[in-house]
């Protein structure tokens, strides 16, 4: 592969939950001027213990980089780069949409055949809450749109992978 | 109320999506020894924003000085603190369950009951997307932790106001 070529990594990464993991972690990105696409960070099983999903762009010789860099930090325990067919990706989206009495049908539609949920109604608008792949939140975004979303926020990504293995 | 008390904060930021915004707010948090409970972000539907829902606990005064502090940077256009009856907060998590074929039923019964959904099969282990309130993602880990839990990630809370207010 070309090492030139750009494209998204997706990084799963362990750490020991200190104050100022998240600021290093997102330090060393900064610094090199890797932008992150998305981050989420919440606690695992094991007390103590966070993990880190990061989405970020470049080519092969940056996420040598990454890597090599993210294992020298103290707090971190384990990395991961996350290939899309040995993994899990997920995210989710709450989207506020307009929804009058004589559009509200059609934004529940919509909802339904992506398989999301209402999960909040006001006079002229609803909340919507979706979940899967990346691509599907796009669509149910673009279909959204020509109802006029009002507020959008995602997650961004989060990634385990298939089968037994575990970080 | 008691300005010592020491309670968890949800804040939604709305920033620039600038190379190096995510370390300057997480820069900010651990320069005053702030310790991030989660932390998503990801993009919204206006291209070069980017929202963020940071989990952080304190009491009144650090809740007060986070926030003139946030203001102060350059890329945040927005802050809301979000409480809890006025906000839509929910999260994601994968959880990946040891599930040999003698208790696969039980692992699936379970996540039925949380309308959660297995998201992936392998001999001896599923893994399962649930999404709901912080409350329900922790009962549902209590209960699959008897069938033991192989690996645990979680976006941690994203949150939208309810109604029609947009930040």
């Amino acid at each position: 592969m070309d090492s030139n070529f750009e494209k998204r990594f997706v990084l799963s990464v362990l750490v020991e939950n200190h104050a100022g993991v998240l600021s290093r972690v997102a330090g060393l990105f900064s610094r090199r001027g890797y932008n992150i696409d998305s981050l989420t960070v919440g606690e695992t099983h094991t007390p103590g213990q966070s993990r880190m999903t990061i989405v970020v762009r470049g080519n092969e010789y940056i996420l040598e980089q990454i890597e090599k860099q993210l294992a020298k930090l103290l707090e971190v325990i384990a990395i991961r780069h996350c290939t899309p067919s040995q993994t899990v990706m997920r995210e989710m989206a709450l989207i506020k949409v307009a929804a009058p009495a004589d559009k509200r049908a059609g934004v529940i539609e919509t909802a339904n055949i992506f398989r999301a949920h209402i999960v909040d109604v006001a006079v002229d608008s609803v909340v919507i809450e979706a979940t899967g792949s990346e691509e599907k939140i796009e669509s149910l975004i673009t279909l959204l749109d020509s109802f006029g979303i009002m507020e959008l926020v995602r997650t961004g990504l989060t990634a385990m992978s298939r089968g037994e293995n575990v970080l």
